[in-house]
């Protein structure tokens, strides 16, 4: 009886991260620990509801979805431009699909009794770190992605911000310098174009063209060069990679400076492909931001990485949307 | 009867706005009108203690605290470098009381069953739009304060954001211009080094001294001159002055446009000195703002002015902090 009762107490969430070339689905139990996981490659299909018809499928052929005694928790949606409010992918520029998408009306046809949540990669990324990462019991924080782009979830005394249209959070759409780089935004001097993986690459390949710094990366041709290649090469010391992670870590230091204004979160939590890279960026990064703060900030904020695993981390964020407040 | 119970029904709260050189106590009721006033000249007191007795004697006399069927709600208090969690007031540069003074206990002594808020002024500026001004029934603003400096308080989702250490909103010291004007802050570049009334007059005098542009402010020696002529000349089409206000209006655009990358409000608020120079502010604010906005932002946010009246606006939204949730 205590074993039963045991059983039926257990529950489990669905955690789908939406990317341009494949998503994924997992089963996620309270623990975050993720008991299955399928991919899908969303590339491949021509409209949203063959797609999700598709992920319906998977989700029903879960075994603990056809369980009787498990609880269901619902389904949580991780996707770019995701809006929390209306439950709709507007306007992604990396998927097939264009325009607004209505993804939690699609989807709740096929779970018409299931709560289910969608908000943008990176506030599913933020309420992943709170739920099961290094954020929990941490009330007031930032999470920044550095990646393909960059993006942030804000946390207020313990609650995801939306703004009253559902897009808050796009740290890496705030500006830099107004007659820097051309963003994909058709804006200039984003944070975006200098401190996501492609800024990195630029940075780099601006100092490679206009210095005779010498550098191991001088043996790749420019078309090859990766941000992973110089986050390595600066691992290894290599002068002209440390210069490209100094400055972008100052650019970005500048800016999270800027944020901590807005919201004075206690910690801010570095995820991505870029924080990989580790402590080339992250001791540069911590030095530039205490110099860059106002003086009521400055011993305060806590800059670390995140404490998501990085395969796992938007399966969890997305599943995690289902335990906020 | 019916009458005896409208009189048992009113609800008063005390506002102070704790200023350098003066302070203002008002006694507000729940329509926001301001029943009684009084000035206190802040800089005349050596000790805080001193300073608050007179003040709780002041609060004393008020007829309505004497009558026994009133209810006063509380003591809401916005200060320089207010504490909202700690009820302090911390190195506030305009006051004579140097150090961290912990001015909810002072005050507490003399009315112990009181409840007593303090905050900084900005936050009790945004408090006070939302609970007597423009921002009714609005949930997600921002208020920005332009005056001696350049102050903020968001609100998000119906709540003030303080931060985990009570200090959130400070967007007058966002940075600008890493390598721009130096702030009293100690930093380069902020915004208020901008956009502050000393910010204009600064932008002025740069114009005044180093093109040949026609002014009727050249009538002024340049230790005389002020922000409000220039805000006067800019009403009379001054060319030079319209030029101050373009410049600080675009530098303006591109901090807000960032802010709302952070909380996505649906509205901005401007209050303070230099928002009375009216349109010749805030029509290319408009212009400016819109053009920075990223995409998914553009044409929903809306800038005007708040709908305070200068003179009480401090008392107000000091008041307003106790019909906060």
């Amino acid at each position: 009886m205590i074993h039963l009762l045991k059983q039926t107490m257990n529950t489990y969430t669905i955690g789908i991260d939406i990317g341009g070339t494949s998503s994924v689905i997992g089963l996620v139990d309270s623990e975050g620990k993720i008991i299955h996981r399928s991919v899908v490659m969303t590339q491949e299909f021509e409209t949203p509801e063959v797609f999700f018809a598709v992920l319906a499928d998977i989700i029903q052929q879960f075994p603990e979805t056809k369980n009787a005694i498990m609880q269901l928790k619902g389904i949580g949606i991780g996707a770019p431009n995701g809006n929390f409010h209306k439950g709709t992918i507007e306007f992604a520029p990396n998927l097939k699909w264009k325009g607004i998408i209505h993804v939690v009306n699609i989807l709740q046809k096929h779970f018409p009794e299931l709560k289910i949540l969608l908000t943008n990669d990176a506030n599913a990324a933020a309420m992943g770190e709170m739920i099961f990462g290094n954020a929990q019991g941490i009330k007031d924080f930032i999470m920044i992605t550095l990646g393909t782009g960059v993006g942030s979830g804000i946390v207020c005394d313990g609650k995801l911000i939306y703004g009253h249209d559902g897009f808050a959070g796009e740290i890496g759409h705030t500006t830099y310098d107004p007659h820097g780089r051309l963003c994909g935004c058709g804006r200039n001097g984003c944070l975006e174009t200098y401190a996501s993986a492609g800024g990195i690459l630029k940075t780099a390949i601006e100092l490679l063209e206009q210095t005779d710094i010498k550098s191991s990366l001088r043996q790749f041709p420019v078309c090859g060069l990766t941000s992973k290649h110089i986050g390595e090469a600066a691992q290894q010391h290599d002068e002209l990679a440390c210069e490209v992670f100094d400055r972008t870590a100052r650019i970005l230091a500048i800016k999270l400076a800027d944020s901590v204004a807005h919201t004075s979160p206690s910690d801010i939590f570095i995820f991505g492909g870029v924080a990989n890279a580790g402590d080339v960026l992250l001791i540069p990064l911590k030095k530039y931001f205490e110099e860059q703060l106002l003086q009521i900030y400055k011993n305060k904020v806590n800059i670390r990485f995140s404490g998501l695993p990085s395969n796992d981390a938007a399966i969890l964020g997305a599943a995690a949307l289902l335990n906020q407040q």
